[in-house]
């Protein structure tokens, strides 16, 4: 019967991360808990909601853990009810013992504890997937394309394919693109030949929880598939998540390379000057904005029939090309905008009704993005 | 027609002062605005909910406000809005300038807005009160005596006379007295013979907001009542909110004065040792925690039939008198510990049925608390 004692901090930690995967809103009641599993190398906490699972491993020789090991074993126990008590226990250790009938004594300080659990036998085996390690990231490379692509997922269920991001990958590049058909991001990565070829869609709502588990920045992630689950894992964690069936659409056609005008911001102050625009046409029906470019100056409008209207005159980089006048979803933009950071852009575009595309200026990064304008009159 | 220049935190800081009387839930559609009033003496802004009402006031004379006017006047602006423009403004300074139509011309750097305002004579008139200064308190004892007594309001509009706080002013003492009928706060200020003869009762939600309200704890506020409403007026604010109608039950009989058993703890241990038990009995039907003393020692108990248990023994101060044992609301005791914060306090049985009282230990402050105990079995 499992036993061990252990750092309340170091246990919370761990199990705060294997929360992010269980939903309280599940139909499967044991996935409401956390599968404890102690052996003698360490303790392993698991939490799934059948789209993405979560594993965290805490060796006994950390340290911080000062965890003692009396005897191995494994339960399952309600998951966020346990948090609430090992937040408030009254000691910076406790103790955790398995009873008869699933039940665990738990104690810390002058509080005596019984809760009830569920046999470990009966919480569903992760995918088995063939550990060969398929491609090595710095977690802080991933995070960043993760950010730079995920907002751009589609919301909506009609077409599932597209609220996934697609990952392609070449010897020599990784290509994440996502879009929800109104607008694109695409991010490439150099490789230099290390990684296997792999064509894949995650959903966009386990890559935003991954992207949130990981605590170190500085550590490497190893990405390996199988069948329709992807295992992304470091030293701590191993995360699963499910892979989006069916064929993602060929979206290199959609990115224009010739343009009839170009023009160039620093990011901050152009975001700044959107959100200004965007509070107007968030009142009224259409949400739109509209940007005209001249020679001489180039100015932003927003607009409401009810409660009033903004111009703006825009500061600038550069400009060049044929003066337009063009019209879009500012919410496209500030997320767009977002995703770039604090640098310089270049905006470029065709015409009117054609989408623009917006890239970094002065730099090697293959950043694209797609923005489809909105017809107005 | 109204125009002046400010500084865009200074104009903020009053805005969100007076957004707290701001409902968006409001069926009268000019209470979703904020009355501007500018004199030459400076600017005045009031926002109401009807039950509430706060009107703020910046001189032109502050220095932080840089406020430069060029003509008086008076609007009504869609409050939220204008917080969220303010909010994004590009420059540290605006202009405010009104035009024709109620539209207000608003610039700040680059930005050029019109806003769509509605004429201030149309907003509804805030009540006229004798300014006759009835009583004047320190605004940190006014907060203080509001933390200590609020929580205890009733929640349900069944009987609306116990959503308030009842307050009874005397030239010697102030007392103020909240009751959900199953719990009781009473705290009493001693005044020095300063106020006149008063008696009210203030709704809950209207001291929540009055307490949030004030900026500065070091400020004096006035206390002026006439009919059915009262006034808090501090140098910057006036607060004003309706009083409750009917006549407050007798509370003092209710405390009582002989006990059989009493035992005395830190607060913040106690509370902890509650937060614990409640965390079972808040996932059982009853919601009870359950209290036992004998000579030697004193144990709290917390219980699900369904999550499972916890026993604690509890480190106390001092405990005197019959051997007891009681079960009680966790969440009424755990709020009013927190009323008490870090000190001792004795709590006081007569027996298991009975009310008890908490109140400070070794202390002349005049602030009890009655909890009702729950019957088992």
């Amino acid at each position: 019967m499992m036993k061990f004692s252990i750092n309340r901090n170091a246990f919370m930690n761990e199990l705060s991360i294997i929360q992010r995967a269980i939903s309280s809103k599940t139909t499967i009641p044991i996935l409401t808990g956390v599968k404890i599993v102690l052996s003698e190398e360490g303790l392993s906490l698991t939490g799934s909601n059948g789209d993405i699972s979560i594993e965290t491993f805490l060796s006994h020789e950390d340290e911080k853990a000062e965890m003692v090991i009396e005897q191995t074993g494994a339960i399952v126990l309600q998951a966020r009810f346990l948090g609430e008590i090992i937040r408030k226990l009254p000691d910076t250790r406790f103790s955790f013992d398995l009873q008869e009938n699933n039940q665990i004594h738990l104690t810390s300080g002058a509080a005596d504890f019984m809760i009830n659990g569920l046999d470990a036998d009966q919480y569903p085996h992760l995918p088995a997937i063939d550990e060969a390690e398929q491609l090595k990231l710095p977690v802080r490379v991933l995070n960043k394309l993760i950010n730079e692509t995920v907002f751009a997922v589609s919301a909506h269920e009609s077409r599932p394919i597209l609220t996934g991001v697609h990952l392609t990958i070449h010897p020599e590049e990784l290509k994440a693109v996502a879009t929800d058909s109104h607008r694109l991001a695409q991010r490439k990565i150099p490789l230099g030949g290390m990684a296997k070829e792999l064509d894949m869609v995650i959903p966009g709502k386990s890559l935003i929880e991954l992207s949130r588990s990981f605590t170190d920045e500085e550590e490497e992630v190893e990405v390996s598939v199988m069948e329709n689950q992807v295992l992304f894992k470091t030293d701590s964690m191993h995360f699963y998540s499910r892979l989006l069936e069916g064929k993602y659409p060929d979206t290199d056609r959609l990115i224009p390379n010739e343009f009839n005008t170009e023009i160039s911001f620093d990011v901050p102050a152009l975001l700044a000057a959107i959100e200004r625009a965007s509070l107007f046409s968030h009142e009224g029906r259409n949400n739109i904005v509209k940007l005209v470019i001249s020679a001489d100056d180039v100015t932003l409008y927003g607009n409401s029939p009810e409660v009033g209207n903004v111009q703006e005159q825009l500061v600038f980089q550069e400009v060049s090309g044929d003066p337009l006048e063009i019209s879009f979803n500012p919410d496209y933009m500030k997320a767009a905008l977002k995703a770039f950071g604090d640098t310089a852009i270049t905006i470029k575009f065709i015409s009117p009704l054609r989408p623009f595309t917006l890239e970094p200026k002065d730099s090697d990064i293959s950043f694209v993005q797609l923005i489809t304008p909105v017809r107005t009159s």
